[in-house]
């Protein structure tokens, strides 16, 4: 007798769940990421060897790990049809799959994409009753897949995934425990709960979006607006094609000098990214370079950065470069060729300039909103934040389009950036200082500071036209 | 937004499950084993610090971590009422705690023990519907808990651990995940699935327990025989008053070379035990040490060993040592003081003699049997194996029982020692060497090869008079 | 046959080096460091026990790890003559250790202390030449222990040293492998070579202070001015007494929330210590705290914190918390009761004030001394720094000094600190914030950018004398 | 500043040796092991890039790790002259090259192959002296190199070697730490110290081989017989065409049931490898499998595997499975294709047929001689061994040429193996078993343990010729 193993192997920052089930020195992976090897360790650890590789749905957030792994481990790649994938092997309703006396029944779920597949659990030791559910992007815990991917389908496509989930998912029973492809955090969806865990009886009675009948669901779903952030385009591609390679043909970025990094930042081409956080880029800065804190590359480097052009970093410590290295490759940017040696106190002790981005405090905001000074207040948070509130006299752009949207900002007046806690607002500060504005501070804090400080919050649909407020 | 954080730790082969709750900064553990580095290392990895710690019942099993972890955090003690523990503070019916945004609700749940309770938790960001249960000892997967620790009020108990089961627990709801104390493997209980998921409506369904009416469940667990190993003793009188000594006490083991180890086997008083595998123990050990091979420790040291004298290990390798040395101190064997430096090619090269345990193949052992050879076939399986049929003529001493019933076995006869796959054959081997018995050897594969190759299997009954039954 | 084990574990930032010697089974631990682990892990790995431990010195800038090693492996403790250990047993001149077949013999080195002993490594199955010399703090690689702890003895212990090196140590030969108690960074010395390998043939001839004769030496010695940190005078009463607690009794800081962490500013008797980059200090940072930026603990805690407070930390990541708490408790600061949760982003999206302290860039600097503008230039590096050259018009205040000699610093004027890359002025910036300062702004980058980018550097005694300087 | 970074790299087993040099965000690789993960690591810890990589001469025990490291760093590979490699470039004497302020000069030390190169290393911090030297397989701690690699021009290759060493090395001076290749244990040479560290110093005057003159030295190398395993050939010739494949492409070997197993073990494609101890397998084996016992997998698989056919392991864990097969990656036998599920217990349970070598004690061996009965004694160590001792009436036959002989041993008589301790005994008697001999014993102990009991013990002349030795 061998434990069945079913270990949930996660993403961070990308907040991608996969997952590997093992027995009988058998195993499968669900979803794998790009950097596979803690799968290959796992089944090692349990003296079995991978077989199977599953993809519920052809991704678009991430270079899938299925090729990789497979190239490492010969185990065969299983998707769902409806979509032309150039590898792998497309699976139907009922085909299943045994991992020692681990079942894998195939459940054709679309709605989030035409190919997605749920794959239920069974023990067969213990009957045919299923006892989990591997359900992709098509159910979460908290909210269901996005449906925006098909714009002219957008109504066909939500009701395909209500009928996944009421007809094929809920069914399975109240009983079942849930596994889905993201967690909260992740760009598929936004209302994901903070939980792991979670069945599809509770989600039954809990999730919003479950409790809405059909007609109100692809209402709601068909009205929805995601962001659908540049690198989706290059993810899709690279899924269907397989096109990734291998982890082990990457070559180690190289530490560089201040000198020689500073030759990279005046030649146009390179990408220059300081990963510190907000404080430190705040604090001190290499002129030219663009701010995405670590913890935000997962959700922002593919709006800003470029496949074509390599990519050099600035970071504290080696963890936090390798950590947004990790976070880059995962979604297909392969070219990160280098980093600056010493970090930013290597900058600074050859002597070179820097720059840096002063912190607003709340307190000074309100009191300049008040005294009804001149600035731009630009709030770079996503639509449905806004919907929630704004301060008054603030400026929408989403971060995401603030660099095709730089002309609606006055230079002849101090930018302050602002977002939901003042992390996405040094990332537009920094895009605004490579644009050549030069007054440009970052409310640390920002809407969750307003919030707990007591700021004047006000509707939208009036902070949006901030001159006609100010005329009011 | 931060994520909720559960996490199983595992103490291997004592198939014993203990939990780590963490949210925004704060971490609850429920039933932590002994050497609780796991825990405080998930707590700093999350940037936590651990304020509660749950007993869901007075562990007989093994040294609870609960004050280990308590003295090295800060932490509070909560265990159920009805056992006078000697420290921690009683908890009662309906009282919560918090973790974040996690709630934890006292559920008591009596019928393992009187103190038993289990943990009802619930995502309060998401409602007040729970979402899983911790329920200690009370239920497993596949199997309910022991009712054998009050054998004058077995009735009584067996009646309260159904009540708790269908009143309470089973009433939560199908979809709430459950999350018990013990896995497959430990002596806890003997039904339990490989699955280490699994909810309410599952068990509620497929767990054979749950399939009977109160009566009939009554009178099976009230008819239930459980082994009870010596140590269970020792271990409920630790956890009751809390006496375990602080790991930080107890002193590494060390290396000692064959002389001085010979000198620890001649006097009476060392325990020497060889944890290496059945096969090399077969090829070569060393004479009067008592064999438990490694993944055995925790099922059968608590039969075999003393708390009052020092233990010295046999072991192939440091990692086995250090595994072997886990468990014992996982079940209070604090006495580990020595190993022998080299393994038993140490011993061998030393020039000192070793004994050797010839393997009999199943193929031999039909033969000698069907020949009608005279000699012992010593089956020392549990009473529920050996109920599922014997090899013809073998004699039944449960393993534990073996040091108190040697007089049973004829000392002019060749012995062979059988259990389900040879591994406790080794065991009993060892002991019957270690008491004078000569001709002994083990059939490594037992049962298990039986069933593969196809021996001749008759109901216990029968072979239980071996006499009788030659005579027949 | 098995190796003979070599192993050094670093302190980092202590710039500490300490040693094991495994074979056959036994293991000696040289200097260890607090938490002492490592040593246990590496003796396990090779199936050793830790049988002795020696200090090659009363240390005075670390809390030594032999007791807490000797607890938990039941080592004995050895260390010199000539102080009044509490604990341990002294050694004497020829004393030998055997360590399988390496061979530890003590040589009496006195000088850096009175007790200070070397130990002469041989492998006695290759003879009686030695191999290689563990010097504590008598040679290090590229300089010589300090002789400043005796101030009314100065040239008796400098001539002592002498003795010993050229006496003792040299002669052993040059073939003779050198491992010192310290590398580069120390503060027991401060003209160590980056390197870690060296023999006494190496140091004989390139260690500058081996250059001299025995006049020349001692009068050099005589004269040098070191540091002496006031947590000095702690270490050496632990040392002494053998009165550090066990790290098992330490409990692990607690995470508080930015309105409890507020409490604890406000309230006088807490040290908030904040542990980030300088930038990130730069860019924010919480009032009232104390900046130690994590690679400075080491080297400058020991001036500015009072072991009766308790230390709260602010740090941005769980690693950056752990290492400082690490040095610190290496420092014997056992009081580290707690940290910000969320780090500075935790405070700032409560809402809470916070502060920076602007960088100034070098180019900035040159300009406002050129314009003869009115502000302080705060140099708060060592004396030997300064001594090489200062920028016009600075004013040098030592940061171990800068607590006592606040009132020598204009509050009327904006206040520029320096040093020789910006990290120590920053933790000067936070004092004079701390202490009511307003106008402080920090040079990153400071002498190290001077150099590179080419500012006018003068002699300290001019720049000693700003008024003066002023004045003409 | 930055410390100046050198470390080794241990390959267990082959007693390989490699050394990683960083500084200033350079590295360099002296000798790397073709899992080269490791070097990867040490650099990114330490913030540095691999830029050079340096083999000391074509070596023939192991695939060098040189082409896998530059395939994953983009590092220039450097050799010495005098091979016709088809990688790398070639350096010549005086070469230099730095790594931060550490300069590796090139010395051409021939003698162990012609383009055997050593690395001078310098701190040019501290001056010109070199502080170190890398010697490849030029200079040993205790032992030189073998030159027995051109064996019809054994005399002028030992020539060269002497000069290497008196004209090149020594001249260095003996404050010279010195690093090479290979340590004790090493097929690369026998006289090995069990020490790592050692200086030009230590070993001009200890070193039995250099306490020779040239023409003694000339004499005794050419008279030096040493194994060469046939395996020698494909790492030859590996090393020179860099044919070998990138690790990411040879996939993980799968777990096989007893039934697949017992099928590869039929059909004699297969090559099927047991590596656990000695005592496992003599206690229980697959009948047909060819016995290695990990931790002598380096030292003799290259003479028993063939490169043409794959490999399926017999292990007891996964952790000495991996070790095996780490082994046979670094000696580029890529195809391990599976491991026996469940180990040997996998197999009895399935019921299948094992076999055993019984152990004979050394009482008993001696009981047998003394009592003159007829069986053979095959004495399977190496010459040197040999010669100095052997028991009486040993028939020797040295390991790796048993395949090849084992028409000499006759198959009416039981046949006892033997060696120095009983390990390469076990690999012998499962030959033997292999080739159908019946009647084959081990004994556990062997040599070592005769020198411990006490046995008779004869030149090998005298022993050589059993059947005379009787009649005499």
């Amino acid at each position: 007798m061998s434990a069945m193993i079913l270990e949930t192997i996660r993403s961070d920052y990308l907040a991608h769940l996969s997952y590997i089930l093992i027995h009988k020195g058998k195993a499968a992976v669900i979803d794998p990421r790009r950097d596979c090897q803690a799968y290959i360790d796992l089944a090692r650890q349990h003296g079995a060897s991978i077989s199977h590789i599953f993809e519920t749905h052809r991704n678009e957030d991430y270079v899938t790990g299925s090729r990789e792994l497979a190239r490492r481990t010969g185990a065969q790649i299983m998707h769902g049809k409806g979509f032309p994938f150039d590898f792998g092997a497309p699976v139907s309703e009922g085909d299943w799959f045994d991992i020692g006396d681990l079942r894998l029944t195939v459940l054709e779920t679309p709605g989030h994409t035409f190919d997605s597949i749920s794959l239920v659990l069974r023990d067969m030791s213990s009957g045919e009753d299923p006892v989990a559910v591997f359900t992709g992007d098509a159910l979460f815990i908290g909210d269901v897949g996005r449906t925006d991917f098909y714009p002219d389908r957008r109504e066909e496509v939500a009701g395909l995934l209500y009928d996944s989930i009421f007809g094929k998912l809920l069914p399975l029973g109240d009983h079942v425990i849930l596994y889905p492809a993201h967690g909260a955090g992740s760009v598929c969806g936004s209302g994901m709960a903070q939980r792991e865990f979670s069945t599809l009886g509770f989600e039954r009675r809990h999730n919003p979006a479950l409790q809405l009948g059909r007609e109100a669901f692809v209402r709601r779903k068909a009205g929805e607006r995601h962001e659908y952030p540049p690198y989706f385009r290059k993810m899709e591609e690279i899924n269907a094609q397989g096109s990734d390679a291998p982890l082990c043909e990457i070559r180690e970025p190289k530490p560089l000098g201040a000198e020689e990094f500073a030759k990279l930042v005046a030649n146009g081409g390179a990408q220059v990214v300081d990963v510190r956080s907000p404080e430190a880029i705040a604090g001190a800065f290499v002129p030219g370079s663009l701010a995405i804190p670590e913890q935000l590359v997962s959700g922002y480097a593919g709006y800003l950065l470029d496949y074509g052009q390599p990519i050099y970093l600035v970071a504290e410590t080696q963890e936090e470069m390798q950590s947004a290295r990790a976070q880059l490759l995962r979604m297909g940017y392969d070219r990160v060729e280098g980093w600056l040696a010493g970090g930013l106190t290597g900058w600074e002790t050859a002597g070179r300039q820097y720059d840096s981005i002063p912190a607003v405090n709340v307190r000074e905001l309100v009191r300049r909103i008040q005294a009804d000074e001149d600035f731009t207040l630009l709030d770079v948070r996503k639509q449905e934040e806004v919907e929630a509130g704004m301060l008054p006299g603030a400026r929408h752009i989403f971060l995401g389009d603030l660099p095709n949207r730089l002309t609606e900002i006055p230079r002849d007046k101090p930018v302050t950036t602002f977002c939901g806690s003042g992390q996405r607002a040094v990332i537009a500060a920094s895009i605004l200082k490579r644009h050549g504005f030069e007054r440009v501070e970052d409310n640390l804090g920002s809407m969750a500071a307003c919030r707990s400080y007591g700021c004047p919050i006000v509707e939208p649909a009036t902070s949006g036209k901030p001159d006609e407020q100010e005329a009011a």
